[in-house]
């Protein structure tokens, strides 16, 4: 297929070089910026732009991955005679109805996957989840992601806000927790990747157990001995004291369900 | 070596096994029930008793993996007569001076890790912190714990309670998140299994990035669309809504450090 690809961050570059290796023509890259548009084109093959009114009326796909805020101005402003073309968004938040009313047929990619810049992942492996608003859209979406990834799912824009939700639990604040633990050692001295067994165990067992099954410490039992002193050695940070209190309370009350 | 367990909970039955696979003789097992000292004592080929007065005396270690509120107690009673042991626990947020004026050679085998009855961990990659009072429990508990881990370190009782802290937010904490995800999911018959390889490649990217240059989603930028929306779909439950805005906040105060 004939991709044009809106936005240069992460998510465009990973999903770029997974299109491109599965055999796709990614013919134009946009981006504000050359300084970002560039090298990703360089590396697809692609035509570099940063303005859409440069933008192909030959893709067949118009792929969106930006910024939520200007995700829907982007999308008015390249939809003007490409109304044969399929309009996708990857945006985990953003609904479907974004397209409503400025194209005829769009849908959602969503990858579900916390993308660095520095480090490679198996798109294969990667749960895609599609929304589409009709046969072509559908039918499209159906054959790109599938050339991608091996786990795909369809998921409304409404089950998708909670699949959302869910994530920045599972990676955000999972990764806040050990942004904590990092500093907490390095304050005393201790390496970070001492930690590292320990949080790829914690990882390992919830794909054998329930979370609620897996969990251990001094939270689950409400131990007010140790919950009472390891809220004093975080008494230099009140927000962290008081996350820390919440964060128990809630493994304690939920142990309890 | 001789040892006798105190203890047969999940840290006493993980340890004991891999003592007995590095060839010690584990001589007796206690715990306060039958029922939970049976079992382990019957897999390590070991006695089981109930009562502290049947304690062996020929064990040149008696190793403690109990409940922090009853350690004392129980090294109380197990002391008398038994001044050329070793006296250890395992216990991350208990200090070495729980022994002080009890017993004569002790320290501290911590070994961290989350363990579960039902799954399997490699000890030897374990990190030990070990801290022990004089010449001799240090040369007996560096032996042991070279016998069964290739990760050692020698570390203060002062500093272990940070050590304890951070393996609270890296596992506890994390895993409470995983369980909040898992929570979100199935009230949208979503399977929790979609997750999984966000949560270990959220897990895999802090072996090589730190965590804050890891950190991905709405709370950098804090994104005010995205997280008024999700704190939304917490309305239900004031204490997980609380926690998502709370964490949000510090990832961003963090993000801008």
């Amino acid at each position: 297929m004939k991709i044009a690809l809106i936005g240069a961050g992460r998510v465009a570059t990973h999903l770029g070089k997974a299109l491109r290796e599965a055999g796709h023509k990614v013919v134009q890259v946009y981006s504000r910026t050359l300084t970002s548009a560039e090298p990703l084109a360089a590396e697809l093959g692609a035509e570099a732009i940063t303005d859409l009114s440069r933008l192909t009326c030959e893709a067949e796909v118009y792929l969106f991955s930006v910024k939520d805020s200007v995700l829907q101005q982007l999308i008015r402003e390249a939809a003007p005679g490409r109304e044969d073309a399929v309009f996708l968004h990857t945006a985990g938040s953003m609904s479907l109805t974004t397209f409503e009313g400025i194209v005829r047929h769009y849908g959602v990619f969503y990858p579900m996957q916390t993308f660095s810049k520095e480090q490679e992942v198996c798109f294969r492996e990667i749960p895609c989840f599609l929304e589409a608003n009709d046969d072509k859209a559908t039918t499209i979406l159906e054959t790109l992601a599938a050339s991608i990834s091996d786990r795909r799912y369809h998921l409304s824009s409404a089950d998708r806000r909670y699949l959302h939700l869910a994530a920045v639990w599972a990676c955000n604040f999972v990764n806040h927790c050990y942004d904590i633990a990092s500093e907490v050692l390095e304050s005393h001295g201790i390496p970070f990747d001492v930690m590292l067994p320990l949080i790829d165990e914690t990882a390992r067992k919830v794909h054998h157990l329930t979370p609620r099954q897996a969990q251990t410490g001094p939270a689950v039992r409400y131990d007010e001995n140790v919950i009472g002193a390891q809220k004093q050695l975080l008494a230099a940070d009140p927000l962290l004291q008081e996350l820390y209190e919440r964060l128990s309370l809630s493994i304690h009350n939920k142990s309890e369900q």
